[in-house]
């Protein structure tokens, strides 16, 4: 379809924003990444809208791209220049938090921010405990099965989703999964759980039912210091045992992150002084009312500084801290060119992983610096290096060297290349060289029902390419 | 193939069973329901083992049921009479429970216990937090989605499968899932997801890989007495407020069940001396170690009674009163007829949904007696109805009726009329009638990859009704 009659095709159904007339580039300019390009941004506010706009792109062959608060890091979110493709945004999918207190569930639309869903829930003591330095819709969290800070403790997105409500782009535009607030359902295939990772290709989420769990009565927020990365586990063993199940956070900012994160322009304070240890580990532990006080973590702490697992250990101010934890990311690529892995293993054979990929990038481009950081308690990292401006950006052939050497070190140790941030044009070929035939078949399946001419999702995910 | 015929199909293969020479009866003779007739089982001990039975079941047409410990409850787990069907026991799918305690998982093969692996788990103050009366296997556990008791604190199996490794029967009996121990993966479309809840019909569970939490330091264990059912939202909510996040069991044993368990020969003592409450409540409360204590669960008790919510509350012997729990449903099956419902809705709605099908059974079957209990405290509750051995059982047409009664409220109030025990037989018809069609689409869709001759699991699963 000509990309100037799109209008014509939602004309008088749904509200939608015209490039050129309207200001659309909030829509095409991802948190990373090259820009994208919108042929029109379809903004409906219902389920009966969205299926209106899904069921005028099947009839015409247009093809559909979901998206939520676009703060993806894998490149799902934002249209390609090369297809003209219409944007659904969720931004009016957004109609007011239920909350059911008895239930301890949340009933919200897929454009519900994460923000917005906390400080409803925290009125009632109760959390959606996914902790990021983002804030995304929910359904964008559904798509990606996003992590955070304290999958430690809390565990990933999926848990969180008690039932997803989706719009397929069948001849019928069917909707599948539910609204339904069930703790468990034992009814079979659980239609929600193929939403959850489904990256905007296997239907377009509207609202879902997620769980909601108390708010900590209080938390003790450590920086500790470690001289010796691979003794990182022992640690972590050392503080789990002592008081199992409180840990709500264990997150590892490597010594080059850590010095390029702290001298940059308004940043938190350095926790340590001005020593950056070889290894720093931000460890929160939280606690329930009554009773469930956390006195006695500084025995804890002394204990690991007994067994020589400690350089230093300070009690922070949980904002500053996480502050910090938060900024790393972003404040590493003002200061060059950053090749970003997300990557998670076996939380017992990390630091092993990340030896071995702290050699490979040596040993490949050693003008380039390993600047990892990432949430260590649950196995997860972010081997993310860095080519420094005076250095310049790699080329293409060692950009796909130092990815290819790292997927395979992670795919050696039966890890994941993508850990928390979904599937996408960034990690698309991975997954098609690497998924078992059966799993692609499986997918191909799934989209042959859901989404038979090809049309949702970015052309380069790797479920529009089997 | 003629059934005689079938013992020359696996020789040399792998230990199997004949009916007639071996005693083939624990294979089956379900733990509840009519006995179902294996024309052979067959016992391999690995995977390779696994897809050799598969592929010569695939390679001659040969029906393939495969069964963990013969526990469940929908008669998913016996071969049907009317058509020979080879048994797959997970029996010999037992080697050595791999724990991994820096990571907190444990690997296992499909037909480990779940008091084998809590055994092992126990070692290094571990467990997996799923509470059953019965002790099945961790293959069935995954192929259920089971719950149990302790759902309401610590989620369904769901929860704690990490990663399972399913054998298909297409034709290159291909293995999907993995035996990977991430706790956090985000490359899309999870097929472990797929096996949780399959009920033997997408595939032949080999193993698992489950998360493990910290076993509790300390509890408390109460009964307590509800006189006005109606209130026993109130009293979840006062109690769990005050205490967020720390029980671990809010079970309901009504007054027509609890007086007919108390009575049963060998049975523990009534918590309550000679009375009997209208409604029962079985709280426990677990904690952590390390000053997590569980001082002042009085305090929360008094609390309730001070808001006029208890009659009566008695501190008790944790193994008593889970044995007394734990016997509620057998108990009722000596004394008459027990039509079963495993229903979950919305916590908030249990007590509304509970007076309905009270009023429903007693229009219909005045001589029945609604003997309800479960885990209210997830919003599930096992409706069971006892037709008493002097009324004798109910005719085909009032079994119906009392069926489809109450499944029809469960479905009004948004609920589920499996909440724990899976799908098969038993609930076959429902599922047919009331699943959308593009999930039934889905499923078929799944079952064309992984399944293209419709050869696994129960002949009257739904899934091989499509």
């Amino acid at each position: 379809m000509d990309p100037e009659a799109l209008p014509t095709l939602f004309d008088g159904l749904t509200a939608f924003l015209v490039p050129g007339i309207d200001d659309v580039a909030r829509f095409e300019d991802p948190a990373r990444g090259a820009r994208g390009r919108a042929a029109l941004v379809v903004a409906p506010a219902n389920v009966e809208e969205v299926r209106n706009v899904v069921r005028r792109c099947v009839a015409n062959g247009v093809r559909l791209l979901p998206q939520g608060a676009n703060t993806g890091l894998v490149g799902a979110s934002v249209a390609p220049p090369e297809t003209p493709t219409v944007v659904l945004t969720s931004e009016r999918l957004r109609s007011s938090v239920a909350i059911d207190v008895g239930s301890s569930t949340a009933t919200v639309s897929a454009g519900t921010r994460l923000s917005e869903l906390n400080e409803a829930a925290a009125a009632y003591g109760l959390q959606l405990p996914v902790d990021l330095g983002a804030d995304p819709a929910i359904g964008g969290m559904i798509a990606t099965n996003t992590g955070g800070s304290r999958v430690l403790r809390y565990g990933p997105m999926r848990r969180y989703v008690l039932a997803a409500e989706v719009v397929a782009a069948d001849a019928d535009t069917s909707v599948f999964g539910s609204l339904g607030a069930l703790r468990k359902d034992s009814r079979g295939l659980d239609a929600t759980q193929l939403a959850v990772g489904s990256g905007g290709a296997l239907g377009v989420i509207t609202g879902a039912v997620v769980d909601l769990v108390a708010l900590p009565h209080s938390s003790a927020t450590w920086w500790l210091a470690v001289d010796d990365a691979r003794r990182v586990p022992e640690l972590f063993g050392v503080l789990d045992r002592r008081r199992p199940g409180a840990l709500t956070a264990f997150e590892l900012v490597s010594r080059a992150a850590l010095e390029r994160t702290v001298i940059a322009a308004g940043a938190p304070p350095n926790p340590f002084g001005h020593e950056v240890p070889n290894v720093a580990v931000l460890a929160e532990w939280s606690f329930a009312g009554n009773g469930e006080g956390g006195n006695g973590v500084e025995d804890d702490i002394a204990a690991a500084f007994d067994a020589g697992l400690l350089a230093d250990g300070r009690l922070v101010e949980p904002s500053l801290a996480w502050a910090l934890r938060h900024r790393v990311s972003e404040s590493l690529r003002t200061l060059g060119t950053v090749l970003g892995h997300d990557v998670s293993v076996p939380r017992s054979s990390l630091m092993d992983l990340r030896q071995r990929a702290i050699d490979a990038v040596a040993a490949l481009a050693p003008e380039a610096v390993m600047c990892d950081f990432g949430h260590a308690g649950d196995g997860g990292l972010h081997l993310n290096v860095l080519f420094p401006t005076d250095v310049g950006p790699p080329g293409d052939a060692l950009r796909a060297a130092i990815r290819g050497a790292i997927d395979d070190l992670v795919l050696a140790a039966g890890g994941s290349y993508s850990a928390e941030h979904g599937l996408g044009p960034l990690n698309a070929e991975r997954w098609l060289s690497t998924t078992p035939l059966i799993e692609r078949r499986l997918v191909t399946a799934l989209k042959d029902v859901v989404d038979p001419h090809r049309l949702l999702g970015h052309p380069a995910h790797p479920y529009n390419r089997l």
